[in-house]
């Protein structure tokens, strides 16, 4: 990985902040985990709300959440009143979402003043170990002036 | 649009019985629109609890509902005990999610023995005019002998 | 397919000069074929240069000739002087690229200042019968001031 | 990146013979870099016939190389007789691909019975200086008895 230097040092409250307003992930129940410049984790318990017939959590959750974490690995490097919007994002679902807790994780690749590239994927924690299921690579637009946009 | 001869005259049951059985879909209160060989939609009201910070539906429910049109579309060419997986799909957001009324559409592109090649977008309904929001392109796995895997 | 209104009145010659000035194209022997506003086409006749072990047209030939469709149907609306550049795009590769004759198209979905979002496909021509071996869905970005930097 | 036992001990040979069989990497000019266990490298030197407008190597021939990279990648897992097929892939376009070599690099991330999950990127060196210039993301499909079908 890169390392990045943000250009907001409060970067992990923005990205905090952000987190709670989307309704969406109050819903699923999903968190912040850890933030690092070019870096966010989405935490997301097992909720049976959230599955698909068989129980493990709906591929429809688990694009949702590692979209989410790629938008705020974007978003740790912008400025103070930048929004962030997702332009496209591709994922692969190499495994079911089985387990306890998914942990949904993406990387800045390639910054940039308009358009951010990033890749990540989704873990699944099951009874302490962890499998890869799902890999994902993103596009990313900074709005300036509209902070807060992420969708 | 190609048309295609399903080879479950049952498909159109097929489909919706599988829909009910996903949580993720009655937790969104989303439903299942028209059906046609090689076609499925998706239909999602406005629901707050789905939204990002500006009131507009989160791009996670907006894949969701067009990742399980895509799924649908595929399914409605399999025989009765075929499950259906998704490999992976890409999707372009292209305007706001907003209105009153999401339809998630769906189109199989090339049906195949084990992978299905679909596209599909999401139209957003709003005061009655519609928007095109999002952009899918996906690849469907058939899983032999194992009904309703649909995630 | 949308109908788009070109700013530019000659942006058909302005297609035809720009790939002109691209010698991939001209090692590949492709040829501009429809030009209408928001839409292009690519043709490529057979050249056993471009194949793969088996005498089909290799993937990266297809997706050279897609990619590029798609970058001119986007140019097509662009204004003199405006560059364009390829963002991203994703491909599915669902039959032999077989035959004597590849046409790739392309249309805009949607335009944009900065972005503008494209699908197409490439069709093979075998004894005259066509076959879809290829969709792609596209991300392209308009960059001003720059004129033809298609890559 | 993970540990992988491939199942052909001559696995290089193989990869190497394949390559050897694709006239469209001849055209290019490229050739195959290191190749290990579930990772390949193609490296392709500086070609004026493979440029776009600016003197850049076309996002094609970019492309061409990636996917090929991430196929030889999965191929390198396979059994003897087995043969390789691109399913899909998306690609970013980052940065422009200039310099003397591109390195196209791809590792399997999941490997499958039938389908294998690849991802790579391009690097472009230029006087020494090595840059991103891509990102993919890949999905392969293996054929049984059906060697060498890689396009």
């Amino acid at each position: 990985m890169t390392d990045f230097t943000p250009r907001d040092p409060n970067y992990v409250k923005r990205v905090k902040d952000s987190f709670l307003r989307q309704p969406l992930m109050r819903t699923f129940g999903a968190d912040v985990g850890a933030v690092r410049p070019g870096f966010a984790e989405i935490l997301l318990p097992y909720n049976e709300n959230l599955t698909q017939q068989h129980g493990f959590i709906h591929a429809g959750a688990v694009s949702a959440i590692v979209d989410n974490a790629g938008g705020y690995a974007a978003f740790s490097l912008f400025e103070p009143g930048d929004g962030v919007l997702t332009v496209e994002f591709k994922i692969n679902l190499i495994a079911p979402a089985e387990g306890e807790l998914l942990i949904a994780r993406a990387n800045v690749i390639r910054p940039g003043k308009t358009l951010t590239v990033t890749n990540g994927d989704v873990i699944a924690v099951k009874d302490g170990k962890e499998t890869v299921c799902a890999l994902m690579q993103q596009t990313i637009m900074r709005v300036v002036g509209r902070p807060d946009v992420v969708e």
